[in-house]
């Protein structure tokens, strides 16, 4: 076995104690990744705290450049990892600091790439292990791509509906609060995916009985998708057992 | 072909690039429309605002009509399209323009007529696309209509009888807010739909523990309908796949 | 057909003109019924409301009592019924208003007989044309009963882990709020249902983290059941295809 | 059938009258066990309550070590019942009390101890007649732990894409509310899982269409798992049926 078989098995495979701790040490890295990208949006750092966080920045940026720069190595076939999805986002991880630091830009305005690294959250994607489920919820989202799409309609409707009703219910006794149908639309939005901030709501007896049509039809439509993706996602299971 | 069977092809067809361009096509006309509709309320608009809502309206009204034409045209059976649901939303869509133009209202005076455009949001149903999903659709429904009703009766029977208690248990600490059985029903709409806007709750220790109960035999009937419509949606695309 | 055979048609089928209509009165009438009993708990009513309330009464308990009469009368085992769920509904809604005036209280004095008032919203289970989903929600039961169980132990568990975590994290912070684990069990349960009301919500960095672990656990416990009733819904429905 | 069966049917089994009886009562002291030790914490108690408790809790956890001492006694393999899951349970329920006052502490200072004391909690999964359910819990979680594993990932990475998008929208118009993305992840954790305190939502039109485009990808993922295991549930019922 040559040496790049051998990294592979590494770097790809789960089988053995090395693969099982590379997966688990770029889990941590990338989680590291995410985790110092949003501490630096507190305002009013320490300096000291700054500092750590490039330095931290930096030795993050080489690893993935050693992880990105070691896959294109490994790869059967170059430009097909390079182009696909997992390549793209390995590239994404990297290039944008790179990029600040060619345009001359000072070391520590990483402010513009800063919102490419939020990507590197999509890389939790990546850990091998979770291949066979990633698939299942491909195959799940083909089966139920079009009722999911309906749903989505039914949604956009009956929210509108919602807004437009509540608006003719309550714009007169709350002329603040369900200004128009575009504020209205903030409340449905709200309670019809039962979030219910409660910023806003119906105060007069039209408006709250109105809510409970609303609800009662609405309820089953935003909450619908959940167990219909759960359930294509127990045919896809299905059909796996019953290929394999 | 006919010049009427081309036009058969590209209105209510989604198999050639030009059917497919259609479709999106009205799909942008439709929400158009909605977001112009929802924009005209919003209060102290600017007059050219107004202007352009104004002229819009006339060229979505035209377009649309010219599609309501079309559709008459093309239809194999005139006046079972008409009467037909697509055929009365799209008339809907369109007459209410017409009718306050002839009854002599001013131009911009559409008031009377903006309550119909809403039923425009139901053309989104009209898609094409989603012919065979919303067939499905009616044919969960056909399913699980009779457990649907008894979810929703189970539902009102726990929404009166979570009132009932609530304010037994409130009334006293909170006369203001648990004022009657009435105005109890709006905490117990809020809170079996989970929504919880917080304007109104339980404070008294008897209130939140029968809150508790509420909650866990509530939760399960409110919440059914939307497990129940998502596997009698599995059981339509299965019984499908057993016919096809 | 004897007179007793046709009222029985009529009072128990479904199949006759008359027998919806009798459904859709008795339907009618219950709902009235539950209307004027909350509408009674609201404070200050005038005179002529509370009298009104006071003849309709009357003359809804004197329909009941001839229904309940005629259903004696029609039952092919009169103990039977007078004993099963129906019966015991039929008499629950009646028997409180003869009893009050029997004791010798005033007329407008229905205070004590109206908690039982509020069992006749259980007459909306008696509609004939919803038995055979109330037997599949039975068999639903019978099939998932232990994991039922099960979920609310489970639930019961996760409210007392989590009260008793957010207690110690946002007690020293909020120590009004968080006064005692009893206290913190209401944030507990109006968290972990995802009610949400927002009179008590953890601030400390800790005790939001805590929350983030709950909410994970949590959710997929507490909305459990619901999903649960419904796939054990689905499989009553294929057992009886499968018999039928 | 010597004593020592005739205690194991008693303490196992629930087929006789007097193995549901300690069935019962075990709960009952668990459930009573619980609530003292909720109680507890109510800061300002009298001290005939404090009193009361701190007997209570000798009188639980002598009952406790009966029981443990009885479990030793009638396990067919002891080693394996102290180091199985529902030994260590029995253990940790008792254990910290003699500990306390092992080392000579106050009588009434088992604060030290009380943390411990909520694992009692845990003891209820032990009651046996939910044996045949739990192990189908375990069964399901088996079938649907790939799937459950991704629906966690994916939720965490709605969160941060979330809270990151959410804060570039909101941090102008609200700085002190959407003050750090660490910030925002707390409104992003409370809005994806519905339960919406209402301590922080967005007020910029930006960030209320961001918030839709969140929760209608986010709810299906967020409230996904419940339905799942749900369906998991159903599949390992399916199997046993299959095998019994």
């Amino acid at each position: 076995m040559t040496l790049r078989d051998t990294v592979r098995q590494i770097v790809d495979g789960t089988d053995t104690f090395a693969g099982r701790a590379f997966d688990w040490s770029l889990l941590a890295l990338i989680l590291w990744s995410i985790a110092t990208f949003t501490v630096e949006t507190i305002p009013d750092l320490e300096n000291a705290t700054v500092r750590f966080l490039w330095y931290s920045e930096v030795v993050i940026t080489a690893l993935f450049t050693v992880e990105y720069a070691v896959r294109i190595w490994i790869a059967e076939r170059t430009w097909r990892y390079v182009f696909s999805f997992n390549g793209l986002i390995d590239l994404v991880a990297v290039a944008p600091f790179y990029i600040t630091l060619m345009m001359g830009l000072g070391a520590m305005d990483l402010r513009a790439a800063r919102a490419f690294r939020l990507f590197r959250v999509l890389q939790l994607l990546k850990i091998r292990r979770y291949d066979r489920a990633v698939a299942r919820f491909r195959r799940a989202w083909v089966i139920a791509r079009e009722e999911m799409v309906l749903y989505l309609l039914l949604t956009v409707i009956m929210l509108f509906l919602s807004a437009t009703g509540i608006y003719y219910f309550e714009n007169a006794a709350q002329p603040e609060v369900f200004k128009s149908i575009p504020h209205s639309l903030w409340w449905a939005l709200a309670t019809l995916t039962t979030v219910g901030y409660g910023d806003v709501y119906p105060i007069t007896v039209g408006g709250r009985i109105f809510t409970f049509f609303v609800l009662m039809v609405g309820l089953g439509i935003v909450a619908g998708p959940a167990g219909l993706i759960a359930s294509a996602l127990a045919q896809a299971r299905r059909e796996e057992a019953d290929r394999g």
